[in-house]
């Protein structure tokens, strides 16, 4: 069984060593893969839509477990899901929300059980005290309705939506990565039928002419548009960081021209 | 078997990736969890806390392997100690000892034996060429005794202490985590009894009023005090950075008044 | 069987994630050591460097994965190569090169039987749809003639050169460690037959007497040469960074001065 652990813990801490300590501890057999532990400190959106784009790269019946929770000890619960054959572990803040599309086909779980809680349980480290102890509980076969109490519910982030105008299609930037490639919300089906080398995308003052098939298309140095990995518009810059050539940030709009 | 790792090399190198490849060619089955490589650079201290605290996340039994060793090749000592049920490798200058409180009930061996070494031995990587190499040999099951001569003695880092005054407790930031959050020396025990609303905590211009559930009793971009996942008071700035707001370092004072 | 990943994907996005849960999929035996996934972005010859000197400490049998590719999804052919008992995956743009040194003795293949890769195959993320699924299926044992065409040559680095004169060795920076330490071009057998001590090294205004046996040689915050755990002569700081204290850079001449 997989135990797949995405936060925003970082790699200077102990934090993340210490959840696979506690996950070894409840099932030696548990295989831990970390996603990443890199996410933007506190930056939800971030980690939601990480995970939605990992998980159908893992196998099936995979624990998921998201840690970014900078409500960690209030109120907000947390939660296990299982949908479509994968399980869901989190805090209940939408850091799930994005991997979990089809919220009606799954089945919902607060973690109120105690019996699956570290003792004593910080107000501070619920990655530790919670979740990895829940996931590792359940890679051992405890069936999804021993961990608590049933939900109905669950917090859903709204992801800005792509608006579609005659001449054009405007999305915003969504996720940036390390190399400094902007990710928007716009998807491979939100331009589907249309003729990749005839849009021209705009960003602040940067106009890009056509979607090319990879980044070497372009000149190093130069900037080019590409559907990425995720099945999402890209702006990089060849050999360079379109982020740092921009200045662009998350929620920044882009456009794209239909020149056709 | 469990060996876990903490050290200093960070991610961007090979020396981590390399002290695998030579656990795994000596014993296949060894377990590897890191519990970080981001210590920073030559921060004995930071090690030696680190380690501290994750110890008892671990299952029995756990091999710890602490590289934090600016001395390398110099005539400091190479050291694997057992210590209740759990072992410990790393070079004898303080890092492993805050982990090991009960130095009189620990067996102490210098890793002598050349036989476990790695030729040639560099005078630079001993992570690779003596701390993997022991740790790998030893999960195979070969007796500590083996590894070279008993010691008797182990370099102890000297924790600064906590003084409590009439009116008053003094300590001092000892560690800063990622989130920028200041963890201090002064641990649950010290404020045992005092009614945690009632403790007030000064940190440079910062004052703190009261000892916190969690991190979102706070308003977004507030100071924040609580007892943290290692026992020990923090002060934090709930969804912000406390080290950029405060400026404050490793040996700063921090002071809890008792108001009542 | 070990897959080793040798890239510069870092560590905030869930690149590297993504392809260990492609090789759990396919391979749920597949035991994964990240090498590391912090080569500076795009830095080919880091990544060929760091991958050099880290084959021979993992297990014969070894699936090296090295992905630093800048030009996927353009013409560079995507590449596996069997040497000397070793299998390396990759593009053909320099990175495996450095690692295979006799390549007259090694097995080329292109990967381009579609049979082994991922559908849809991006073109910005090989090593996901391509080299990760390829990595996985070999460790099943599927024969390297499968994976594609034969090939008869690979793309290779050339490595700066050592200059031997009558009184000196000239070479140069050629790798910058996370410590700041400073890697030389000049290899051990270049120095051979020298007294250590009597060697002196000239970078830009630096002069430092003599290769030391370990950086605890030279006093704090003094400059020091040794000869590392790659087997290269480097210049260092003793508990600090000499890479911010030159200000030196990849390429940079380093001289090394026969005073006897």
């Amino acid at each position: 069984m997989i135990i797949a652990l995405t936060t925003d813990f970082g790699y200077q801490d102990s934090f993340v060593g210490i959840m696979k300590g506690v996950i070894a501890g409840i099932n030696p057999q548990a295989r831990v893969i970390d996603i990443t532990h890199g996410i933007p400190p506190q930056d939800i959106l971030a980690g939601a839509l990480t995970l939605r784009h990992s998980v159908k790269y893992f196998p099936p019946g995979t624990i998921h477990v998201a840690v970014v929770d900078p409500g960690v000890g209030s109120a907000r619960r947390p939660l296990l899901l299982e949908c479509e054959g994968n399980y869901f572990i989190g805090p209940d803040n939408g850091v799930l929300s994005l991997a979990v599309e089809n919220i009606r086909s799954a089945q919902i779980v607060q973690l109120s059980n105690p019996t699956y809680h570290l003792y004593p349980t910080s107000t501070t480290f619920h990655g530790r005290d919670i979740f990895a102890s829940a996931a590792a509980h359940l890679s051992l076969g405890i069936p999804v309705s021993a961990f608590g109490e049933p939900g109905e519910k669950i917090v859903r982030l709204s992801m800005p939506g792509v608006v579609r105008k005659e001449r054009s299609i405007e999305g915003e930037i969504v996720y940036i990565d390390k190399f400094g490639n902007l990710f928007t919300n716009i998807g491979e089906h939100d331009l589907s039928g249309q003729p990749m080398e005839t849009l021209d995308i705009v960003i602040g003052s940067v106009w890009v002419r056509g979607v090319s098939q990879n980044y070497a298309r372009a000149q190093e140095g130069e900037f080019v548009a590409v559907l990425n990995s995720w099945g999402l518009l890209e702006i990089a810059v060849y050999k360079d960081n379109a982020h740092k050539r921009t200045g662009a940030k998350i929620g920044d709009k882009v456009e794209v021209i239909l020149t056709r």
